[in-house]
């Protein structure tokens, strides 16, 4: 954390003491919006569309992307090379069982490494030491050291990290470390973890290997970007994201709630890394591909922030919007409004319209044009001292609107 | 939690250890769809719907209910009365700033209890110690005894507990446990707090007061359920939710996803105090209301669970389907539903089925329905061996969609 945290507003001034182990301001995102975004129920991205999407999250500034593997489809294999041929900033990484085929059909595409998986949730859990975990570090280290030899990156991650059993899960990790994989992922299949489990494991797991740490975590009991913080916070390296958290079932930390999270740990790192103001766009791209509404962060945040927000609209190229036709409004909003469309009124006048504003918002809410057309009007006839008036004869919300 | 914990193949085996502060499974829900969801942009509830949600809430098991304000409007005031009015199981709370008008209006409804909130935050950050603590206690003072005199709950929260001065929240928290207050409630108003910062100041003020602790979480980093989980863990006995998070901003704790995260936790004790079976037409009431998407946890976990899933669908009475229309589909989602059809398919069969469904779907993603057409074809065609021509045979999904 910045030296400047604590008179910054955005932050909380309780309990926020940082660690010799946090990279809350030293992280990569790996964002999977084109691998395990692509399981999600409705995603059904075309050659063009992957494209567009890799190249507005490359314009974003994350460090990785993560594709599908070439062994699901003919099409993931040719939308691989696809991508790899665009020449981005961003490294491009393909997430592949740990199966020598499926390596090699990898390399193939030109990608920069590999996201090694095995699913040891079975093994770990069930048939836990002996036979089978040789078996896995057998296959393991036949595919690792492929990679390796190709000068590829490789991460290689176990399915189900936190219902395993953790004796065989670190001695697993120990062995791929001394291989020298790049990264060892931790995934929360199940997304059954909880911010204290999650920070148990990775401090764990943080003195036993010296390679990155890499976080898979979904979002079943709603825990993900806290998880993928409290990761951070205990020695974690890498964080897989997708935009608006599409993944299967309820998917992965959002790119942009992630961001959140981060902007409001460490906002000047956050700003310095990312081109916040492309958040928008890829949050629209992506939500009119899988036909779900846009981002929370992007419509309800920050086009919709109250005068508590933490987060600055101006830094995600946006700017701020209180909603004030509606009938919990006060009138600190509607004065605000006034003096944005400079009419000479006296907090009395403001008060007084405030109360007529929540009277016909119990009928309807007023849009921000109808509020408008009233504090003008208002503002008009005060200039003959008709403006009592102006208020006495409204009844409802549409004399307004047929204004 | 429960001794059972270790073989529950829903919890994590990880660092689930518990400590005598938890109260995870000892928890009321104060459900404020009707006051925080109310402060949504898109929320108008008529009288009729604000009973309806009311009802629903109640049948599913909500403890509490909280209401707007009766002085935010006449008919915040006449809707407080109505659903006083039903009778329900579920104690009323409504929701007010700490001034006696305010109070004696809320008494006069009937309410069971009134949630008191004082506006500390810029006391409490910028003009800390002396008169202006003085003030917030007198005037804390004279409504909490007044209500207390009236027979009614009474909660005490103040506003922004993150970012204020902790001696003083403190100061001023023992002030009113001291006056008898039923709760003292912490609020994240700007949503600025991280799981560890909460279970700190909870751990801290658990030891402070003897009464109960409510805790109110904003979601603007993405982190209102894992902060609700950790005020559990640490002494907190009260969460405030909102169906499907609606509320200011992107909302508080969804009703769904933080009862999936308790579930995951301790599924016998949520089991045993909701009836689960009602949250997904809960979802879909308010989701019609407000018009979004309905729950995340009620359509992509429940109705689409993989075979990951920690939640069982029947528990929220709901069936489990698996997506097998899609490019990425594996074979053996493509057998289990070989086998819920009663078709007398071989593995080889169904490998060579997932082949021509992957190929297809590389096109576009095929309904559930095109994929039983072509399993039911496939099994017929067998009888006569003229099933591989079947597939040979097919090359679009339309071909499918038009038998």
């Amino acid at each position: 954390m910045s030296s400047s945290s604590t008179k910054d507003p955005s932050r909380s001034s309780i309990g926020s003491a940082s660690s010799y182990l946090s990279n809350v301001s030293n992280f990569k995102i790996i964002e999977s919006t084109l691998r395990e975004g692509e399981q999600f129920a409705n995603a059904f991205f075309t050659t063009e569309k992957k494209i567009e999407i890799a190249k507005a999250l490359d314009e974003f500034g994350v460090e990785y992307l993560e594709l599908t593997s070439p062994a699901a489809s003919t099409q993931s294999y040719n939308d691989c090379k696809a991508i790899v041929g665009l020449g981005l900033k961003a490294k491009i990484l393909t997430h592949v069982r740990c199966h020598m085929d499926d390596a090699k059909l990898a390399v193939q595409t030109g990608v920069d490494g590999l996201d090694v998986v095995i699913g040891t949730s079975s093994y770990l859990r069930e048939f836990s030491h002996g036979k089978d975990m040789q078996y896995i570090i057998d296959t393991a280290t036949e595919v690792i050291n492929y990679v390796k030899s190709e000068g590829l990156e490789v991460r290689f991650s176990s399915e189900d990290s936190f219902r395993s059993d953790i004796v065989d899960l670190l001695n697993l990790y120990r062995a791929v470390d001394k291989l020298g994989v790049n990264r060892v992922g931790i995934a929360d299949t199940v997304g059954c973890a909880s911010p204290d489990q999650v920070a148990e494991l990775v401090r764990t797991l943080r003195a036993i290997v010296s390679c990155d740490i890499e976080c898979h975590f979904h979002n079943d009991t709603g825990c993900a970007i806290a998880n993928a913080y409290a990761a951070l916070q205990n020695g974690a390296t890498h964080v897989d994201t997708s935009v608006l958290g599409i993944g299967e079932r309820n998917g992965i930390p959002s790119l942009g709630g992630f961001i959140a999270r981060m902007y409001a740990a460490d906002k000047e790192y956050v700003k310095s890394k990312y081109n916040l103001h492309k958040l928008r766009d890829i949050e629209n791209i992506v939500a009119d591909a899988v036909g779900v509404s846009a981002g929370i962060h992007a419509k309800a945040i920050l086009n919709n922030p109250s005068t508590y927000e933490i987060l600055r609209p101006e830094d995600f190229g946006m700017t701020r919007y209180v909603a004030i036709g509606h009938r919990l409004t006060g009138w600190n909003a509607v004065k605000n409004r006034v003096e944005q469309l400079g009419l000479p009124l006296t907090d009395a006048d403001c008060k007084q319209i405030t109360n007529k504003i929540k009277n016909l918002a119990d009928i309807r809410p007023l849009s921000l044009d109808d509020v408008d057309k009233l504090l003008r009007k208002y503002g008009q006839a005060k200039e003959d001292n008709s403006h009592h008036a102006i208020l006495e004869n409204i009844d409802t919300p549409d004399q307004i609107t047929e204004w």
